[in-house]
């Protein structure tokens, strides 16, 4: 409650300041300490003793200086996104995704490893493995280089990094993925699970970056929720927000079930359904509205609870955004009081693994505001 | 972003280390300057300064002295809870109750007026207006000593104090609350949900003191929610945050049927079910048992959205927690995945015009914190 500037307060007013700084030069080429001060809001003195700070600790350097008009140029600082790297991973039931990326979250390196939903436990781990060494190995880095790592998974994950309950993963519940991942890097892993990952990827780098409340559906073999409530990633008290599908009532048990019987005993992919209808098969358009009224139930219990400004259709069967957005904001409109924006996401496949990434810069970040800074280590 | 010093930084800062000294104070008898340098968290000079542009400004006064083992004894200050008043209404389909309370929150003086559910527009406003009046003259004030205005009403309520939908009453879509009230009392006046404010209240007063996430159900002739998130009143895009009661699978539009169908043709109320049941009425215990089995399917779908620390039952059947709660966990118990602990609200009828004098207390803070106190004008 206090405010006042006691010891403590100042240094973690100057850790703000610099966060500041370093937030205001991420994703930029770089910028004169005028330009800085005019981002942040902090004074030119400030601003320098802020960027000198930081030049020291390694974090931002110089990169060159603008021509000015009159007098001498200025000199540009940049962030030092190379300064370090971290590890995303995201378990699927189909394959395995690990990237590499620097502090502006740009992703360098990836690798992926396909998978079977029937997969045991010690194969998937193993394949998880393999994803993680090769995209290490792509990027020329040991994984004592690696800052920190977050990881996505299906099933309900508790604070400690271990798979409390996975219903689609056989023997997947009780394993303990962030001690397996220390194994291949020995930072802090943060794990979460993967429709969360993905409603923070979408607010950081996908349709949602001007939302404060958005809900993001998962539509692709399984269904699944992600929240993020006044900026932040909404866990729940014991971490299983968004769980809606365990209401029977609401559909999104049975909601996929419509796809799979429209292709009947011959097998086949959902996106076979979603081509079908697409060429205007009746029995396959028939499927999809199926599907998209159970979709659409389980989501207007989510829209009517939160009011979001905007839901976000990501996972497999957002690439079918042409046959099935439509009928779901109908459908949407016909439960909900107010029906929010309805968006597809654009990242797609990558939404979990980019959502694992941004999980592990909050944890770097929290180290930069608390003074625990890798770099202390690495420079 | 930025955290620096500026000049409206620090004017803010001492705003906020005010508002610290002002919390620290509220509800206690008096404290010495020590003591609330213990609680604040402030230095001694620090809390010396704070007290002392308190005491100019009206908010705090002495109160007498300690005597201390040696030396001189030390002063005593209170807050000035006195300094200031506002008002409560809480318009119902079945009484509208007004209050005036003081800068504490304790109420100070109520009125009660009845009304009938069928009633029109205009004859509730001059039932809101008799309210209002009666509990002005009745703490000996004018209108325009009140400092501003909290008002709760059924339906939604948009952010300008205009109710944009109602379905519970009669003529009620379109009505200017906030003008209305400000008539009576011309200082600010917030106009919200009431399920919201007996929320705030729960949070505030109630048995939700100590949870940061809490579902709030509106038990009653209307099922209703409100949810705070992260301590703070959810209210969703556009105010319209837990209405799940408009899917109709979710139970909670039948759900009070089955408590009208056990009375019969005879009439009664739902009271005389409750007490039916409690006496061991085949009838009435199987009314009260489909009754809870709606109420937990919409509750169920908050808790799975939500994943809260708590839920807590108010509204008119609260009362009859004795028939209500067992079955109600053993519901959630079927449906979620980790029921949260569920209370019963210990406000009762008071929960909504407390929340209403919270709505008016929050407002009348951030006047203390921009500067734009009332005081300035009421000294």
């Amino acid at each position: 409650m206090a405010a006042e500037m006691s010891g403590g307060d100042l240094s973690r007013l100057r850790q703000l300041n610099a966060l500041a700084v370093i937030k205001a030069l991420q994703g930029q080429d770089s910028l004169t300490l005028t330009e800085v001060a005019k981002r942040t809001g902090l004074s030119r003195a400030s601003t320098e003793d802020v960027v000198r700070e930081l030049l020291q600790k390694g974090w931002v350097t110089e990169a060159g200086a603008t021509a000015g008009g009159v007098g001498r140029p200025a000199r540009r600082y940049r962030f030092r996104a190379e300064a370090g790297r971290v590890l995303g991973v995201d378990i699927g039931g189909h394959k395995i995704r690990a990237v590499v990326a620097d502090l502006d979250g740009t992703v360098l390196q990836s690798a992926r490893v396909p998978v079977a939903p029937e997969m045991g436990r010690l194969e998937r781990l193993e394949a998880v493995d393999r994803a993680v060494t090769e995209c290490l190995e792509g990027a020329g880095l040991t994984g004592g280089e690696i800052w920190a790592s977050g990881v996505g998974t299906t099933g309900l994950v508790d604070g400690a990094g271990r798979v409390l309950l996975s219903e689609a993963l056989p023997e997947w519940t009780g394993v303990d993925l962030a001690a397996h991942v220390r194994r291949l890097a020995p930072a802090p892993v943060l794990v979460e699970n993967d429709s969360k990952l993905a409603a923070l990827a979408e607010c950081w780098r996908g349709v949602a970056r001007y939302a404060k409340d958005m809900v993001f559906l998962l539509a692709g073999l399984r269904t699944g929720a992600g929240l993020v409530i006044d900026g932040k990633l909404h866990r729940g008290f014991a971490n299983a927000s968004g769980e809606i599908g365990a209401l029977p009532v609401l559909g999104w048990i049975r909601a996929q079930e419509h796809l799979s019987a429209a292709n009947g005993e011959a097998g086949g992919e959902a996106g076979d359904v979603f081509a079908a209808a697409r060429g205007g098969d009746k029995a396959a358009l028939a499927a999809v509205r199926r599907y998209v009224k159970d979709l659409a139930l389980g989501a207007s219990a989510l829209v009517l609870t939160l009011d979001p400004q905007m839901v976000v259709v990501g996972g497999g069967f957002s690439r079918s955004a042409d046959v099935l957005i439509e009928p779901l904001k109908r459908e949407l409109d016909r439960w909900c009081i107010r029906t929010p924006e309805v968006r597809m996401s654009a990242l797609g496949d990558e939404a979990v693994v980019l959502g694992a990434v941004r999980l592990a810069l909050d944890d770097v970040e929290d180290r930069v505001l608390d003074g625990r800074s890798p770099l202390v280590s690495h420079l």
